[in-house]
């Protein structure tokens, strides 16, 4: 701390969840620098942030290694949380930049857990449910040790955030850094790129264009889907637990390995349901139709949320109709501006 | 080609799988550049080798670039194939360098992707059967996509070798580098190190001291063992064959990921029935006892090779009772001789 002030240090802090999480550190009274090099994150996401004195934005790429003592100032001499979320994140994003994507997860997670080693952080990686693959069970829990393809398109991604998680666990193993690895399942909400690709952006831009809304495979297949605020409390909550030491954590007792909690939405959708369900508040004309499902799409998912729930006392609050219609709001805004 | 002199580069060379790999390659008339930094590896595995002037060795950790510029003299103008072999291979040896088995398998795989790339070689990477981790079908076969923990002791390996194959996936496809892939189940023979913590040379060591033989767990657990000779004839034949075109290579008409291949000895033996055999070659009066089986030890491996056998007309010739006599007259001379 300086002076009585958490400082936390966000990579890909101008992303989607990224910005948010900084702007609830911030709520909060902390000091945040943001780190992102601004490929898939847009400075539009922290435009309102910038003047804050406790802000500090850092154009970088976190593949290469931050040296802080160029960033930081007298005031900061510590850093006492270190975010990990910088990485494209939408099939389409990763499949644009996939050496980057690798790079990210393996170099850039090497670099900002050399911060969180040196300053003596808790650090706070960013996983997801692609670690799932295409998953056999459902709900998937935390010990479900997947079913992904190391060579397929999504494997860029997928393997990259499973080695983040090997590289994490071995700075916590080897070297006693503070790991803390939250599993995202599709996170949606305002600020994500209306062309990432995903679904939710893809049919409201269609729906918002009068275009066809195009659903991949017959629809069937599930989504659950987590508003971001949800998800941005429980990363916050995720970071602040102090009662993660091996010996002392509800349910983990017997486990070595850091902690690791799945952090999504458990109402499961289809996405043909998704679909029908913009059209709707949409007002929309236009006709949803299908498309060719790609090749290892997860054909369900859905997060156990168990052990976020004892341990963090974090249930999702917010429902599905009121997520939707947030975003589609700012999505509709977004397009009259752009 | 150099003056029709085909030019191979080993990383990780002077290990033991990578010493041989060296040898074959100059036995049929290759030059061949070695590089290791010789933390597993070893010189007195090379020795014999050193005075070839076919024979390069670079003393190079290829988790940094290697500038073969320098490395490189006016006879040698092009690299025909990389084989990627370097990385801490036994689960002593990577849970003593766990950072760096990750660094390996992400960064040093990254620079001789980028070799392969600039020369437009034939990359042959060094995988693993434990990409599979502990699976849960027997025999494994190269589309089962495996049962591994992300953040447990053998993750580091384990992910490291996933995070490999998907990088060199990355480079198929994005940048057409022509990617082969060998799984490589249990190898032994001379020259391994006596103290890398595997069955074989633990137990050899053991049975040549008359000390206990140690069998963890109750034993029952099943290894595939093949013997070096195999393996590295196996790896020659996948870098050399010409039919690997995505449109051309038989039972992969429809998959467009790069070739992977399981290269090991079907032939499956309990690890206790492993250690009864040494006692008997050994004619030692060493008694076996049982310690507790570390997590995710697998309980079974054994390899499915009928894609080795239909692509590569390949089949493990050397049976285990040749194998192993030849392993162990190895270690009784080093014994004597260290």
């Amino acid at each position: 701390m300086n002076n009585g002030q958490i400082t936390s240090l966000v990579t890909g802090g101008a992303g989607f969840v990224g910005s948010y999480i900084c702007e609830y550190l911030l709520s909060v009274g902390q000091k945040v620098i943001c780190i992102d090099n601004l490929v898939t994150g847009a400075k539009s996401n922290i435009s309102y942030l910038i003047d804050n004195p406790d802000f500090i934005f850092v154009s970088h790429d976190i593949i290469q290694p931050a040296y802080l003592d160029e960033i930081l100032d007298d005031t900061i001499q510590e850093v006492d949380f270190v975010y990990h979320f910088a990485s494209p994140a939408s099939p389409k994003d990763y499949s644009n930049h996939p050496i980057h994507t690798l790079k990210v997860g393996s170099m850039g997670t090497l670099n900002a857990l050399g911060i969180a080693k040196r300053y003596q952080s808790t650090f706070i990686l960013a996983s997801s449910s692609e670690v799932y693959g295409d998953p056999e069970v459902n709900p998937q829990n935390e010990n479900y040790l997947g079913r992904v393809s190391t060579t397929g398109p999504r494997s860029v991604y997928d393997e990259a955030k499973r080695f983040a998680e090997a590289l994490a666990s071995a700075y916590y193993h080897a070297h006693g850094v503070d790991i803390r690895i939250a599993r995202l399942f599709n996170t949606y909400g305002p600020r994500m790129r209306i062309d990432d690709g995903r679904a939710v952006p893809n049919f409201m831009f269609q729906a918002l264009n009068g275009d066809d809304i195009t659903v991949y495979g017959d629809g069937s297949q599930t989504r659950s889907l987590c508003y971001v605020d949800d998800t941005v409390e429980a990363i916050y909550r995720l970071a602040s637990y102090s009662n993660l030491s091996p010996a002392n954590r509800s349910g983990f007792e017997n486990n070595p390995d850091p902690i690791v909690v799945n952090i999504g939405n458990p109402v499961e959708m289809t996405v043909l349901d998704i679909a029908k369900s913009i059209k709707d508040i949409s007002d929309s004309k236009s006709k949803i139709v299908f498309k060719p499902l790609p090749i290892h799409d997860p054909k369900v998912r859905k997060p156990d949320i168990g052990l976020a729930n004892r341990l963090l006392e974090w249930n999702p609050a917010v429902d599905y109709i009121t997520g939707i219609q947030n975003t589609f709001k700012y999505f509709k805004t977004y397009l009259k501006e752009n």
